[in-house]
Parts: structure tokens; C-alpha cells; sequence
């Protein structure tokens, strides 16, 4: 596509999907959505990207997913499957020889333990720089914080590999990545001080394509944050001006 | 076993499993419990029950699984397996032919969307009867109540099905079930009134084995719930007195 222009109500919905190819509706900045995007990448799946307006959605998006939410895949023949989790699943079963998800059923049920109890903590990223901005106490937060990081930090080392399922990466890695990139956005970068397994895994994944592909510098990430806050969020940020 | 009485702090941890089972541990009137119980029903898994009493939990019972819930699965090699989707995927996976979760990955897709979706919907079962007792008015709750059941009528009504993945009975049914057979202990069972599509797969559900293998009278939830509501819940209710 020639820009990545988001979607808002009131504009006309994008056209049939090309051949071959599946269609993601997402949010340039939303670390859900990019759960799936980098999926798409690491996969090497044929996608399209048709980016909403999630503050002024159009009708005709919530069609396709009545919550709403991003991210949101559309398939050829019209199927329609959302949720980051159950999307990230779904292409890793349908796509590519190699697999992200453990085979073993025991192996896949730890990712998704773990994934539950990451899950837990992801509301306290925005907690955090919400309550800092309100002029709150967030000691007690940030502290909350550290002592989960410290205990990724020991999965990694309990396991002595350079990724949460191996020394390879497989679909749990990717799951817990997109809030890494953002740490320095939500303020709370500090708190991965005294777990330096995690850091160190932190590092890598930076440096995996897939996650390269679908990454924002960290300037693109606080500036659209700052006019997410400000209740004006710029979902176009650093787009180039399209004529259309 | 002889006696399903459940283990409580300081008592003595269960012995080593019995060769080729698995455990459970469990809570007699836990609905996320009943799920992976009827799994073990359904897929005729040989299986043994230490309950636990979740009030005053055994130090041992923390070891196994830090978050102190039920369900846990513990198998003969001491593997541990907690969350009840987590387990009942994993028991699907492990053991039987005959599988529960759709192999096709849109259909498996469009069930855990639908589950997602029930499980924002579990909270309600619990605050209207909360907020009734503390003399509140529920008649919001109960509109969003029957509303939800509306949804999920609609979607049997829509796939002319007898169940919500097709004429026999799938893991979603069963993931579905628990809260249904206590609708009277919730005080919400007229709220499926203009739901009969779904109050006709109740019926049916409550026929299924595998439910009626797991399933308490409604007299004994009723109890449980009233020793609970008085902060003293009654974990061995209606259980045969054991000399141990």
C-alpha cells in the first residue's frame, strides 16, 4: 500500500483484498496489534496493513470486529479472527513449515502460563506513567514492577537459554516483546536494573528481524504518547504526507 | 480415593501418584475447577482428586503451583499444569484420539474468540448476587446479564446447531458449562428467558456424561455458596464422613 494513513469514520473502506494476501487492521503504535504484525514478518506472510482510527473508528470497521479493537485479521475468503493472542496463534498454525509454538504439549502450556502472568502485569506499564502524570506516589508501583521483572529475569536464568522457550526464538518471545521497545516511553526503564538476564534478552530481540521490521524509534513511540495523553492521539506520526 | 475431603495448611502432603494417572487438584464447587474435571471425564483420562481448601491453603499446595489456585494438573513424571483453558488444552492434546479443540485453526480461532468473550461475562455471575446481598439495585447488571445471553443465543440460532461448535458437543461447550449448571445459585436463572435456543442446549449439556459426572445438586452449590457468603465456606459439604 502506498501509505499507511489511518482509517476514521466516515472514510470509505479500503477494497477487496489482493490475491493471495491477508489483511491486518491495526494501529501503528498499539504493542497488540504489533504482537501480530511481528508474527506477519517472522512468518514471511504476504499482508496488507489498514490502520484504524481508534478514537474515531469507521462504521464499516466495526462490522468486521464489533469491539472494535485492534489488532484484526481478515483472510481472502472473508474470515474474520481477532484478539493478539488468538490471531498470533492462528497464523503461526496456518503459515510456514517451522513453527514459533512448542509442539510438545507440556512445552506450549508453560509459554502460555507464563504468557498469562506477563499478561497480569501489562495494565502496570500504564499505571505507572498515568498515576506519575496525576502526581502520585508510584514507589509502591514501580516496586510491583522490579520484582516481576526479576522474576522473568529468573526464568532465564533457571533455564539457561538466551530466549524464554530456548536458544532459539519461538512465539512466547515475540508475545512479551512489543512492551519491552516502549519501557523508555512509559518511564519505567530503570526498573530493569537488577535483571540483567532480561535486559540482555531485551537486547536481542531488538536486533531479530521480524521485530526490527514492525519497530518504531523510541522518539516516534513518546511523541505519539505525548498526544495520546494530551486526549489528541496522532495516529499518523511521522507519516509521510500522501497526496491521495 | 476413599475420601475427596480436602487438604488444608498443615496437613500432610498427598503421596506420590498412583502409576499411568494423573492429578488433579481441585475445589469441589470450583466452576474453572469443573472444566478440566469434565476434560478428564470426557476423554476418559484415569485420574485422581486432591481437593484443597482454598480458605487456608497447605504450604505444600504453594510449592506446586505459587499462584495457589484450582485447577492444577500434576502428572506422573512431575509436570505441573495450571489455568483451567491451559489445562483442558493440554489434557485435549495429551491424551485421546478423538479431539475436542477443532483441528481446523479458523475454527479453533473463532472458539476462543467466543470464549474470550464468555469469560467477560463470568464476573457478572458473581456481583449480582454480591450487590443483591448488600441490598443494591442489580436491574443494570441483569439487562447486561440477559443481553449477553441474548449474544450467545443468537449464536446457536445463526449456526442451527445443537451445540456452539456443531451438532456434538466441543471443548467450548464444555468451558461454557459450569456456570450454567448454577444459574439458580446465582439468582439469574430467569435471565435466560428470552434465550430459549441456549436454554435448550443447557438441557442438553446437563444430559451429557461427562457433565453429570462432575455435577453437584443444586442444593449442595446453594449450601457451598450460603457457608461462603457467611465467610466460612464449606469446603467437604455433603461429603460421607471419613474415619482416616
Amino acid at each position: 500500500m502506498a501509505s499507511e494513513k489511518s482509517f476514521a469514520k466516515g472514510s470509505a473502506a479500503p477494497g477487496p483484498l489482493a490475491k493471495g494476501q491477508i489483511r491486518i487492521y491495526s494501529m501503528r503504535f498499539c504493542p497488540f496489534a504489533q504482537r501480530t504484525r511481528i508474527l506477519l514478518n517472522a512468518k514471511g506472510i504476504k499482508h496488507e496493513i489498514v490502520n484504524i482510527n481508534l478514537k474515531d473508528k469507521p462504521d464499516w470497521y466495526l462490522q468486521k470486529n464489533p469491539l472494535g479493537l485492534v489488532p484484526t485479521l481478515e483472510t481472502p475468503s472473508g474470515e474474520v479472527v481477532y484478539e493478539s493472542l488468538i490471531t498470533s496463534e492462528y497464523l503461526d498454525e496456518v503459515y510456514g513449515d517451522i513453527k514459533l509454538i512448542p509442539a510438545d504439549p507440556f512445552k506450549k502450556a508453560q509459554q502460555k502460563m507464563l504468557l498469562e502472568d506477563y499478561s497480569k502485569m501489562i495494565p502496570l506499564f500504564y499505571k505507572i506513567p498515568t498515576a506519575k502524570k496525576n502526581g502520585e506516589d508510584i514507589l509502591v508501583m514501580e516496586e510491583e514492577l522490579k520484582n516481576k521483572f526479576v522474576k522473568l529475569n529468573k526464568e532465564l536464568v533457571n533455564k539457561k537459554t538466551k530466549f524464554f522457550g530456548g536458544d532459539a526464538i519461538t512465539m512466547i518471545d515475540y508475545m512479551i516483546w512489543p512492551w519491552f521497545e516502549r519501557l523508555d516511553m512509559y518511564g519505567v526503564k530503570h526498573c530493569l536494573d537488577s535483571s540483567p538476564d532480561l535486559k540482555d534478552w531485551a537486547e536481542r530481540m531488538s536486533q531479530d528481524p521480524a521485530v526490527r521490521a514492525t519497530m518504531h524509534p523510541i522518539e516516534s513511540h513518546k511523541a505519539f504518547w505525548n498526544s495520546y495523553f494530551d486526549g489528541k492521539p496522532d495516529y499518523d506520526y511521522g507519516q509521510p504526507h500522501v497526496f491521495s
